[in-house]
């Protein structure tokens, strides 16, 4: 296909012609389609309906009664798979609640309050400033943004956020305080990071001494393509010494069911034994019966590889579509580029300059709600208004292929407006 | 029986000696049983087995599946529920995790970070004190102590806390911002707050703007030998015009499972407002298979308290042995005075000035752990060294009969023994 950009006015106003011409078709075709969060869809949850069993056996291999209280940091058979899923020592890892989002906004929360280390609480400082590799997860910046975190973000690279600009930031500003991370598939281009990205993360020098990395390890088990192996940051910051840097989390979210799940924060002995303090005085301890269950259901770490295996099936056809789509329509253009994620939940895509807003409210127009323009960015401010999120989990591929064909000629449509606007300049 | 402050020295001597040596031969039985915690007993636990049948609807009636993302302030029937069952608007609730002592926790989180309607945050103010009617919770005291709250002891009368003291301290020192109460069948005296203690905390003049009630109806549904009628905190703000006053936090923590229940926070509409902004960055919902199994099991509120008559049905003899122990060994004796609920878990007992830490100190070494002395008072510290909560929930009424014949007798044993030493004075 012919790059837009290289076209004459005429050649332009003719394909827009026949870009209007196909959008009008397939507007009415009334489609009532949602691409906008990463939410499994109910064929992919069921694979988890083993968890719905009834439950015979209650206590613990210990002899512990689930059903009554007892427990801060989990109970052990949980905290045993965990660590073997994720290669972290049991006694650095505590289980949490349903979501992992709350044990890092309760963390957020925690440094405002009591501060970490005997360093003062963020709340008492006239600024906190996070880095904030963009695009990213716009609930991470929810985060920040209600918290009045001032965020500053950061450009990817294909190795994870370009790391020269994150060392120029946090080593010169003591009021940069920490960095989100999706270290992972990460949301929404699906990079992983390289060895060298979390090596110089764990090692770099930051003007802050309570510098915290998020190390949000959403997508680590969620292989769609193939399974990257990315160094785990609790280890590069043991190895670089700087152990009390690095907050892990994770949870089961996108493994049994979302918001029923089991999540997970990590860290050195030291953190654990901070933030054990403080959530001792937030809870008794989080459901041990949904732990247990979830126990019961994989056995161990193997049986949730093994059922993350047969999630992979479910995506993979997702993935190929939306990607088959992108090929076939957009390859050549100039209108878009984008990424090939070997996992996790997203394909991200940067229409033409000045065009995601647009290609967001025409596909809304024609009945597929996306992401909204923005979301992946601090703020929901994309500078470029470029950056668009497609989440294929939750449509059936027959309902991907309607909604990816319209995704495109929506691309296309908006991208050739802009290009006679400018050409009209 | 004879007061035993009456008695000569010899006649103490006496007692004391056979006091010794009933203690002596209780010791001998190797007795090995817990009284310390508000816990039910796993055959009351069994009664709610029911939720951990096979779950073979996990829709809403509304269609939603609970086994997937959305809903943050609760599934419509789990809300329906509540709403019956505590006469509050379903609007003015949410349903939060597993504990409510975390929906406190939070809400004193949110305090310190953001402030409530504009006030400024607790945590940027030099000094916060709650009052704290006392005895108490602990683990209420455990959040003050930990964020560094000045708590301030408040007597309580047979209608809740001393309402003079309340209104005295509150309207003159604006650094009080809140108090803790636990208006029906306290923990641990099973007191039962008066409609004109809950009309004077609804309409005292404050001396902070964003004084906040604490409303902890833990044993709202709890009754064993009578239900109280209590009346609504949210309705006597409403009437008194001072509706963003209270907090009102519920759970079925001691009705399904402890640890594994379902929790509400509920308040005015511009509070629900205020929290659900904040929550809404904290947490993309709690756990909804969770509140759909409570609803399943329940069907409504009028299932939930026929389920609550079963489980007075097996508290009943517990706490029928606990008080005819006490009538029978220490009635009269001067040696110690003890509430008698007619609900909730905790049976309250001042033991003769000066010897609390003792009684818990012999009934231990004799195989009995009962709740620390001084932990129902705040910083661990009852002035009077006197009073004790029993817990007689978790074991048999076997177990529980050894258990008090020895706790009688180290009650006197102990006010005994003090005696003697201050007629040596």
């Amino acid at each position: 296909m012919a790059e837009f950009a290289e076209m004459s006015k005429e050649e332009l106003e003719q394909a827009k012609e026949a870009a209007d011409n196909e959008y009008e078709e397939l507007k009415s075709r009334n489609l009532s389609l949602d691409m906008s969060r990463g939410k499994p869809a109910p064929s992919q949850v069921d694979h988890a309906n083993g968890m719905l069993k009834e439950m015979t056996e209650y206590h613990t291999k210990a002899g512990m009664d689930v059903r009554n209280y007892g427990v801060l940091d989990g109970i052990p058979e949980m905290k045993e798979l965990f660590s073997e899923l994720l290669d972290i020592n049991a006694d650095n890892l505590i289980v949490g609640g349903n979501a992992s989002l709350n044990l890092m906004f309760d963390a957020m929360m925690r440094l405002f309050v009591f501060g970490a280390m005997g360093e003062k609480p963020w709340g008492q400082l006239e600024k906190v400033k996070f880095l904030c590799p963009s695009p990213g997860y716009d609930r991470h910046f929810t985060i920040c943004e209600t918290l009045g975190v001032e965020m500053i973000p950061v450009p990817m690279t294909k190795e994870g956020p370009d790391m020269d600009v994150v060392e120029e930031l946090s080593g010169s500003d003591e009021s940069i305080k920490g960095i989100w991370c999706v270290p992972k598939y990460s949301n929404p281009q699906g990079i992983c990071y390289s060895d060298k990205t979390v090596d110089r993360l764990a090692s770099m020098k930051t003007a802050a001494n309570d510098f915290r990395i998020f190390w949000d390890n959403a997508y680590g088990v969620h292989p769609v393509f193939e399974d990257v192996k990315v160094k785990n940051i609790l280890d590069a910051c043991e190895e670089a010494g700087t152990k009390n840097r690095a907050y892990y989390f994770f949870s089961t979210s996108k493994i049994t069911f979302p918001g029923a799940g089991v999540s997970l924060i990590a860290s050195s002995h030291e953190n654990i034994k901070e933030i054990k303090k403080i959530m001792g005085a937030q809870t008794i301890g989080y459901d041990k019966v949904n732990q247990l269950r979830h126990v019961q259901f994989f056995k161990n770490a193997e049986g949730l590889r093994a059922h993350m295996q047969v999630l992979a099936g479910c995506m993979k056809p997702k993935f190929e579509t939306v990607l088959k789509y992108l090929e076939k329509e957009l390859t050549g253009t100039g209108l878009a580029v984008w990424e090939e994620p070997k996992g996790g939940y997203f394909v991200s895509v940067d229409v033409y300059p000045g065009c995601a807003k647009e290609v967001v409210r025409l596909a809304k127009e024609a009945g597929v709600v996306l992401t909204g323009a923005g979301a992946t960015y601090p703020y929901k401010k994309d500078p470029k208004d470029s950056n668009l999120r497609i989440a294929p989990t939750y449509p059936t591929v027959e309902e991907l292929e309607q909604a990816m064909e319209l995704f495109c000629v929506c691309v296309k449509k908006a991208g050739i407006q802009k290009l006679l606007e400018q050409t009209d300049l």
